[in-house]
């Protein structure tokens, strides 16, 4: 059986097909797709057919997709390589970015930049009445991402890319918690550059991509090569590619299987044992549940829920090495007190109502066994 | 059959041992190293075992090795990385370099950098004699491969290195075409910085590593979740950082199997054909054999050569987009004309005599023919 994998925004397997779509990259066609010949040709039709399947996923242009590394790449060369061609003005990023978004802010606020974090609510949805006040600055970009990774609280990116647009910004959203569970379309976003990543989509680590709209000027962060377009050298990792292209395909039989069934079951049972859940008052993505019991640490129920064959997360799988509270929580107001006790179940295609029935049941006997242990040292 | 695969300097088949070793890390353990559970630390496991076996190979430390999604990644972190925390001063690198090491050097001449190429010798050979007169001026980084990915010639990297860091420079190499082909030990060459990629050692694509002396401060390109020490932030590519390290693993296996012979056949055809081989007065890699024939197109004769069944290359794979002659070989004094005639053969551990008498035979009909064309064009 093995344990039950309950943390599908950390990572997710690879769906069959993708990996069906890639083992011929790796076994037979391993060409570099640079070269002349046969095996480089045939690496460079899966690439190009691996960037329609991705732009279609979005509704962008074949053209519009950088193939990067990850969506950390793809976030650090939205956010650097925009920098890069613009005189420091202000950069707005809410409070509640991913660190490769958040920590590219910082060292861009090193060089010049005025950094201002845009406030969230208590349900951890971006203050529109913020973004208004600060766009009477002069503002060179707006970073918000589409669904927050930890709480899975969505955000209005469409109409505070009109908002921000109108002020004459550049605007960014991260799109890798969102893709495959919600729908994303680039134009209708009315964004100028989108992250994405695949292995968040049933597909393989190690790719992901940056669509930007072609008037928006990027300097590269990888040169060498000239490869996409110019702005992003080194030699595509084509079966990794192919397996992107892959899970894009299937992003919208992704769609049809919403989580939200079990997940309305999840937080039921959670709710009875006495959970607070955060970011329940908005819209959030349908698997995603961020939940903590007061007096009870994250990381301690983490590490029993694993002894008893539940793998669920104590906060983003990123900052997961650290002990600080989660600063998504902090920003929406939470006490520090009751954030360190952040836990979350983030449910994909393989989650049955039983595993969540047996998550419940083993909660629950962890929850006495903690708070017996803590009554006994206490 | 399919078409002989000659062009191992571009890219190389995975190696069946690499590729079993990286089917679990997509197939069952798929966890996010970052997160606590099982699946997390089947992952994290694998990671810090793939970091020894890098290690291992090059003779430097695993804290010493950071990962990164390829050579040109751990090039361009190497130059941009290091010059971001000095004040600029000279910067030094070889006129043969990969666009990857050529074009950062020259991004960081825009930004106040004063950039001098070293001369290569008619033979390919970075001068040591101009290393010395350019190290009058105060430099910061000095950037040297260890064997060239065209013509195959093999620096002495000690030498310039220890001259080098005499004059209190930090230096970088390039190996990346020499691991697996020759002996490669960080001590012994005593340089701060050195690059690596698996895709030219029977590993994935997507995978690399600068090894990096830890006195060496370096600033990330890539800025997010603190991973490898902070100094390259992303999801670890896990199935693709375990087949570096079993590709790594079998460096010395690689060793023992020259194609030196396998070489000297094919080159004792070539020159009874009529061509001339680039750097063959210098020491170079046993696979690797660049070379023209007077008045025949490199371009024309590799697409020829394909056609019939033999994949080799006109040039490194990076710029083969491009029309223009070998920067390389222009650096080395090579005719214009005679360069635009470049075609490189590079052997790896499939290629047999059968290949290169195969080869021969039918480079010798080729050019034949495209000799009796332009007759009849000209």
């Amino acid at each position: 059986m093995g344990p039950v994998y309950l943390d599908h925004n950390a990572t997710t397997p690879l769906a069959p097909a993708v990996w069906a779509a890639m083992q011929p990259y790796f076994e037979r066609w391993y060409g570099n797709p640079s070269s002349r010949h046969e095996f480089g040709r045939m690496a460079r039709s899966a690439v190009d057919e691996a960037r329609e399947k991705v732009a279609d996923a979005v509704g962008a242009h074949p053209s519009q997709v950088i193939f990067t590394s990850g969506g950390t790449e793809a976030n650090n060369l939205a956010l650097k390589g925009t920098a890069a061609c613009l005189l420091p003005s202000q950069l707005l990023v809410s409070a509640i970015e991913h660190p490769c978004v958040a920590q590219p802010a910082r060292e861009l606020q090193a060089q010049g930049w005025h950094l201002r974090r845009l406030a969230v609510t208590d349900a951890g949805e971006v203050d529109r009445a913020d973004l208004e006040e600060a766009l009477r600055q002069p503002t060179g970009l707006v970073s918000v991402m589409l669904a927050n990774n930890e709480t899975g609280v969505r955000q209005n990116v469409a109409a505070l890319s009109e908002l921000a647009r109108c002020g004459g910004a550049l605007v960014h959203t991260d799109a890798v918690q969102a893709l495959g569970k919600i729908e994303v379309d680039f134009r209708a976003l009315g964004v100028d550059l989108m992250t994405l990543s695949a292995h968040k989509i049933y597909g393989p680590k190690g790719v992901g991509a940056l669509i930007a709209d072609k008037a928006v000027e990027l300097k590269p962060l990888l040169s060498g090569g000239g490869h996409e377009r110019g702005l992003r050298a080194g030699t595509e990792n084509v079966p990794a590619i192919v397996g992107f292209g892959a899970a894009c395909e299937a992003v919208y039989h992704l769609l049809a299987q919403s989580e939200s069934a079990l997940r309305d079951r999840l937080e039921t049972g959670l709710r009875v044992l006495g959970a607070v859940i955060f970011g329940a008052a908005a819209e959030r993505l349908a698997n995603t549940s961020f939940f903590a019991f007061p007096a009870i640490d994250g990381e301690t129920l983490v590490m029993a829920l694993d002894r008893a064959g539940f793998a669920v997360a104590s906060g983003s799988a990123c900052s997961s090495d650290s002990a600080e509270p989660s600063a998504v929580l902090l920003a929406m107001g939470v006490a520090p007190g009751l954030a360190k006790g952040a836990v979350r179940v983030s449910l994909g295609a393989g989650n049955t109502p039983e595993q969540i029935d047996g998550f419940l049941a083993t909660l629950q006997q962890e929850l006495r066994r903690l708070r017996t242990y803590q009554a006994v040292i206490g």
